[in-house]
């Protein structure tokens, strides 16, 4: 990237050396280490963030507030907020190791961010029931199967499912100890599933902090594209973390934490208030909309 | 350094390409940045982190225990701890910054690590005075001349010296308020100075919190190398930072910091009890110590 580069000054063999003469200084620092994977991973971090200062020529005011930034971040995080994987979020970091660690495999349903708002132990919901717990929103209709990459269903599946209200929080977000939005299910014979759920919608993520400041300062939003959370998990096949995005949403190019894959963008089809439901649910003549995922399992271990 | 990779799986190149697109799609995301030094500076920020995060696999754990050391940084950091400081100056990050800020310069004194120690307006000493100040510790004559990269004598430079005690901290630690270890002097007419401080002894920075059990996790000490501070400064030339290193120090080739230098390694001769000081200065039957400096400025805008 040194394209961009604004370096002022031609850096002169001498300089050369005694930079590199330091990365070499600290990267034999961690020789000492026992633990061989630790040894790796603070290599290559140091590698990296030498490789960046020099780069970029980081001044001393840059780097000051650099320290204040982290700093501040750790100020304002406490049990609730967590400025630090936020920061992650934003730069992609979480994409990236969720990425890493869920590599893609033939026809698998690809994986994505996990995000704060996961519960374990969930309500348990019947087939066709509902998530929701009285939340706020449009009420829709989730279809769809689970199957294995040769296209033979999956019985029996645990389905995690967890969204947002319309006015973009989670229930763990409330102080009143409601639980919303949330429920898990397991997949019929057939391998097939549904529920009823909210219309996702967009919100931001906390956005008062140094991250929220960081993302202003360099023209991003911090609102997330509307998505519905998924779990997915089966004997003999990977636990599958990922979202389903709503097509047409504005926000599927800029992401705050980089959540979006073509892939998990659905269709959701908006039925007019009125509209009847193929299961008789009565909607008491509110607008309700219909998806459909059906989620492929990579064998476990790939 | 892909010989220490772990990695248990190949990379598919459809791995590959979920992998790429992430980091484009992340750096394209600053492209909105009014600032062009800000988006340089994250996009190669950004681009560094990912190349990490892929060439280790970070594992989820891993990434994990990464949020959880910077939260712990953040809530040990607080007006008179900077474990964000520290955690910059074990990796050798500060160090580099500051090399890259210093460029080398052909016959000019290397600079090295400011650390947090500095005070404004020291105690203004004459030539041959003494800046212990009190302070515990063997004394030590310091001689020099401040000359320009021309061999020129540079009369009037500004002379700043601070120092830890030999107990291993500075002034500033301890709750009493007094001033010790620290003195500003000005070079004579033909560039020279002198001044006692005393013999410099190694002390740990602080290493009860996640930057200290980082540095056991990898068989580092805490340690600094002993070493008295310097800043310099004359019109005209670069305000140099620096520290003079003791020769025979065991602890010169694992500074915890990376300040060393072999061309601010100095020699420290050892006087018995008793030797007669140059200039008549009474010790009271103390041992002493002497070195001499010789420091060269760098031309300003270099």
């Amino acid at each position: 990237m040194t394209e961009f580069s604004t370096a002022a000054q031609p850096i002169s063999p001498q300089q050369h050396d005694v930079e590199d003469t330091l990365v070499e200084t600290v990267l034999a620092s961690f020789g000492n280490a026992d633990d061989e994977r630790l040894k790796f991973l603070m290599r290559s971090l140091t590698g990296h963030l030498h490789a960046f200062i020099r780069e970029v020529r980081l001044t001393e005011d840059e780097w000051h507030t650099a320290i204040e930034f982290l700093t501040a971040a750790g100020e304002i995080t406490d049990e609730k907020r967590q400025e630090f994987i936020l920061l992650s979020d934003v730069l992609g970091a979480s994409a990236q190791c969720i990425a890493v660690n869920n590599q893609a495999y033939k026809g698998a349903t690809e994986a994505t961010v996990f995000g704060p708002f996961f519960v374990e132990n969930a309500p348990r919901i019947e087939l066709g029931g509902d998530i929701a717990g009285g939340a706020s929103g449009q009420p829709c209709l989730v279809e769809g199967t689970v199957t294995d990459t040769e296209g033979l269903p999956v019985p029996g599946a645990r389905i995690e499912v967890w969204e947002a209200d319309d006015q973009g929080y989670y229930d763990v977000q409330y102080a009143d100890g409601k639980v919303f939005g949330r429920a898990q299910l397991f997949s019929d014979a057939n391998g097939e599933f549904r529920f009823w759920g909210l219309t996702p919608t967009p919100y931001p993520i906390p956005h008062d902090g140094p991250v929220g400041m960081l993302l202003e300062a360099v023209g991003r939003s911090p609102v997330r594209a509307a998505h519905l959370h998924f779990m997915v998990s089966a004997e003999g096949l990977r636990t599958l973390v990922t979202h389903i995005f709503v097509r047409g949403d504005e926000l599927l190019d800029r992401d705050s934490v980089f959540g979006v894959k073509q892939s998990l963008v659905k269709e959701f089809i908006e039925h007019p208030p009125g509209t009847p439901t193929p299961d008789g649910r009565d909607l008491g003549n509110r607008a309700w909309s219909q998806t459909r995922f059906d989620i492929v399992l990579a064998p476990s271990g790939t």
